[in-house]
């Protein structure tokens, strides 16, 4: 199944939004400009925004007021993936099948680029919080947990652990870096969603354990995808992971096949209490059978 | 007149909250702390926060309650003079007399550590706002004018042209680089205490004036400081902006000294309407005067 086949016009609200929020400022230099809108339009499927707007629409939210904070969930991640790709972190020069930023702008355009994206989330979010109804949650509860997917207790720390790793990796450090890395903004986005149309505190859990088994899915499948796909259908080099540990080299692929179906299934079984679950079981279909 | 004479318990305020906001999240890798903490904590002079404070004060406002709005720009400072140091950006090995935090951690944990203070100073900035009133300015004011000196119009946008001048810099292009670099901090600073206090848009429009003026006479003395001092009183080597245009090479010393001068007087001149402008004043003398 196709993201995009989901709700064509949620992604095409999302797209239409992160154009806008990318329009270049007053006196802005065209470089710059150009290196954000290549972040942000570089062929991204919009997982997370999508994932934050079904969450909206499965607590009976309006998708319209949550958008920004689907950009935002988006701006963050663009962001990050410019940080992976640096020589100092993964030295990927390949991002889906084009020259990563810094090939294409160099490594102090493209660290410029990750730094407006990021204050830019936050603004986007700032401004779509203060749209919503604050009783339930004001705008700071927006920002905050945008702030925590982030930090240590997120991207930061995720992508620490998956540099510096222990020693010994074990199954626990594994989850540990992609519950961090990946798991973290997956969660962000959803809780997002949920909290835009005004989900109890109690169904926040629910969708907080929604999103973390269905971000380590993702992740498994990451591995996968890495060691068994072609270049042409990744759109980088395959086999990047060679040398690391992974959830495949750790478990071997019967195992991680299993783990993918266990933690999906694991993530619908959260979703028995949400008032409409469709669209958020809709997207688990998308990640099971995910190419790419 | 040091700074830390002009109100030494809003200093202590901030360093004791600084301190805070930097304590380590559960599982928080030690290095990843480590870094932060002495990105946050390497000597700093605290100029951001108190022209925070002190503009609180001056509009009848209790500092408080811009503590952690204080601490927001010290820590979104510290994250860009990671970045500023970095090989790709400056290449300076030194910051305060002490290796620059890629020389100490690595450029991966130096840019880590630059991201988590991004997202903490906007986690600091959305709790701090939500503690004050939200009638004049809700909380979503406070985040906008903080990522608004971060993006095109701040920081990245100056730090663009500092790194890609136009072929012949004149001092309009100066004035663009540094009102950027130093200046959008200065404001976002200044105009977060005031907004703290409650004051009104107008109020706004006069601080916006003066921390403008006091910005770039401040960038106009760092380039005198620079060319001028000793490195053990500067902290750094000297003659670091050798073969760069700046004010100085521009303009030469004595049409320096009379433009910092002007910039003080225009600064102190946009102070005439607020309640209590004494500690301000104070401030700008401490600029006049600073040695480092």
């Amino acid at each position: 199944m196709e993201l995009k086949a989901l709700r064509p016009e949620l992604l095409a609200a999302v797209e239409e939004r992160l154009l806008a929020l990318s329009s270049p400022e007053p006196d802005e230099p065209p470089p710059l400009t150009e290196a954000v809108r290549r972040a942000l339009f570089n062929g991204g499927k919009r997982v997370r925004p999508l994932l934050a707007l079904l969450a909206a629409r499965a607590f009976g939210g309006r998708t319209e007021g949550c958008v920004d904070l689907a950009c935002a969930v988006e701006m963050v991640h663009a962001s990050s993936l410019i940080l992976d790709d640096l020589p100092c972190m993964d030295d990927s020069p390949l991002r889906r099948g084009k020259p990563a930023l810094h090939m294409a702008f160099g490594e102090d355009v493209a660290l410029l680029a990750a730094y407006a994206l990021l204050g830019g989330a936050f603004r986007a979010a700032a401004r779509g919080a203060a749209r919503l109804p604050q009783e339930r949650y004001p705008a700071e509860a927006y920002v905050d947990e945008l702030a925590g997917a982030i930090g240590t207790a997120g991207l930061v720390g995720g992508q620490y652990l998956d540099l510096h790793p222990p020693t010994a990796v074990d199954f626990a450090a594994l989850e540990y870096i992609h519950s961090h890395k990946t798991g973290a903004l997956f969660i962000a986005a959803a809780r997002l969603g949920a909290m835009a149309a005004q989900a109890r505190p109690a169904e926040l859990e629910t969708v907080t354990g929604f999103a973390k088994n269905l971000g380590l899915a993702f992740q498994i499948q990451d591995d996968l995808l890495d060691a068994r796909s072609t270049p042409e259908a990744l759109g980088k080099p395959v086999g990047q992971d060679r040398g690391k540990t992974t959830f495949l080299t750790l478990s071997g692929e019967t195992a991680c096949r299993s783990a993918v179906d266990a933690l999906l299934g694991a993530a619908l079984a959260h979703l028995r209490p949400v008032g409409d679950p469709s669209l958020l079981e809709a997207f688990v279909e998308y990640v099971r059978t995910r190419t790419a």
